[in-house]
């Protein structure tokens, strides 16, 4: 099933600056087959459902294993079946 | 790798209302291990990550085949390596 | 315009716990006329939208002038016109 | 205050496509002296934090005026004190 995700991870203990965190979490994504658009509140990703959820599962094993003591991930996950959601299929006129 | 969600599922094109959806994804949610505290935006839910991930992935499909043309789900997922994320231990004073 | 909101607030650079600044939010929102539920992932407000709005807005203040440099809110907002939308009229059976 | 806002609205009852609401929201969020970045899962807002707020009430109001039954607002608000927080200064290298 292909999904659009909007994944935003926040790292608790790292400081008031998480970039470096937030640039090794988009640096895991460019691993996957995904269609990515990174901004200012998180990156949209296309891709297939199951990868992208076990992406998530590796960033946080990932950043945990470097020693952030705590994640917390907001995301937004869209499916549909009336068509195939894409990325650039929501960009507005 | 244990883990605090909170799941709030949106289907569009089902009406103002979304109740009967909403009650279906909490009764999906009660067929896992998980521990489920239930209030008025979302489920939160205690588990392992990758169980509380496969139930996400399922609950989608689930109401797909059942004829719900879109679905937006809101994730808030929380992993801890300092301790045990528990959602009684997030309970305050 | 009534409205029910989850207000999550987070801050950066307070540390692994964030547990003090998230009880002041809720002792702050006990200071307006609104209905609150504090559960593990955010506390759901009932309320007028533009009272909501300022508490939000003052708590940010508050706890700058405090001295937490950098704060997070993760916030849903629902309004609705076909009814007034109650916290206990989200309960399920 | 300066203030870094992700909204994205959502109708319910307006159908399975919400493409017409959301150019809406777009549509009223450019009368307002805001630095704005659609993307595909909502629209990131740079300006002053009070009329953010206001300008969300409004869109909140306006959609109603015109029918729509039901809305539901997803916001990140984002404040910090350590340096005026801009869309241009979360871009990663």
């Amino acid at each position: 099933m292909r999904a659009l995700v909007e994944l935003q991870v926040i790292p608790l203990g790292a400081g008031v600056s998480v970039r470096k965190e937030v640039t090794q979490v988009v640096k895991l994504l460019h691993n996957y087959d995904f269609i990515i658009d990174t901004h200012g509140s998180g990156t949209n990703i296309e891709g297939e459902l199951s990868e992208i959820l076990a992406a998530i599962e590796t960033i946080h094993q990932t950043l945990h294993d470097q020693g952030i003591a705590r994640l917390l991930s907001y995301i937004k996950l869209e499916t549909r079946i009336d068509k195939v959601p894409t990325l650039a299929g929501k960009k507005l006129d």
